[in-house]
């Protein structure tokens, strides 16, 4: 794949199996420039030990997002991206259930891109998570 | 498992199967009040689609440190508690080998506590992230 | 002034002066429930060493503008709240000129408050910073 | 003063009149490469409304105590720095009395730098706040 370009969210499924966003069942359901959605089946092996969703989980479905939606708004002649850091405030929890999550971009610059991503519990539209990322673009040295 | 109250290591690990925790590969390899270790065995599906470690990988590392060890320092009469937030930042990553992180207390009140992770590349010592988060405490109503 | 319940950008702004806001040229500019206005014009002093605009310029902006709108969302009964973290990412700088705030609410609970800031230039409209902080709700022991 | 290299805790404490962290009232008390300590006593007009330490007050101490810590350590052939997120969470607060602040650097690259910074009252050594910041290195385009 390319370091730079869009891809669909097809294709972006298809990098998923075999790497962590598949352990989760993690799938993309929908990405244009600047937007992507994704959403995954709240199983027992993705809550923490007291039975509620693990913050990882969450993470992972935000961070993911977030990150395959990072390539698409990169700058010719970058080479890739990498997180620095991320922030994650938990509104609420779900013991099941499908969890989704919206990843909008906040600014696309030279050297760094923010990211936000809202998760929620698709039953009840109700916010589990507010997370929000910066993505460093790598440049060839 | 009484909502307060000390743990060792062993009991903890007995908690992981079938958990997020588990399905990482989490060990927990040392707890005493106030600090807790623990460890990860990074295998093709802990990646990111680019090959390399997922920052949700991290974070679940060191988000169950911190949750694991939270539980002896509540002060008596909690029912538990929850993490309110995170922030991770990442400033080395990898593609396989053993991740260590160790977990501290930095704060321990009757409202929140605040934990510092440091995950580390066990082969080299080198820093794969710091995270810190907060715990709210649990009261009855 | 009440421990909770609504005041107006007039009587908020009565309480500024002799304050760190007043000394940053804080003003309120609206409030309703659940969202806050205000801004300041940018000065020599309160820009950092290297002539753009100081970091805590902007958290102070941001911040008071979140603090004041918490009163209004307190539930019956609480004494006051605290601030426990703030996040802000910065996008864009200024050397002079005024900048804005818009507070939001994301989160009204019993025991926590998150507020969403973004700080803007006022004569582009361009983002200086997005800004999220979580407020603890102080109860009578 | 040149783009990079040490200065001494006078040569920067010479570069605050007219500037924030003069407002501000801080002094620079010690630096070596990789650690700055600062301090600044507290006023009435560096409180919230509520008559507590405004925790803009707290950042301008941390902030600036890891922004004159990074020109140290940047690579030759950078140009400057910016701080592009921070991060704070607040354990304590204060009506008056004197607050320090130890800044410690936590990576030195060629794109990023991350610091760490604890501020604590100074007549009781009880910690104030957890500090961490991003600084993005500058380079000539």
């Amino acid at each position: 794949m390319a370091a730079t370009g869009f891809h669909s969210a097809d294709e972006l499924n298809a990098l998923l199996p075999g790497t962590l966003p598949g352990l989760l069942g993690l799938q993309i359901t929908g990405h244009e420039p600047g937007r992507l959605d994704a959403a995954l089946d709240v199983r027992p092996d993705l809550l923490a030990p007291n039975g509620y969703l693990h913050a990882a989980t969450v993470v992972g479905l935000a961070d993911t997002a977030c990150g395959l939606a990072t390539r698409a708004l990169l700058p010719e002649g970058a080479t890739g991206f990498t997180t620095i850091e991320l922030k994650t405030n938990f509104l609420g929890t779900a013991r099941d259930g499908r969890i989704e999550v919206a990843a909008t971009n906040a600014h696309a610059g030279r050297s760094t891109q923010v990211w936000d991503a809202v998760v929620t519990l698709a039953r009840s539209g109700k916010t589990i998570a507010l997370f929000r990322c910066t993505q460093s673009v790598l440049w060839p040295r």
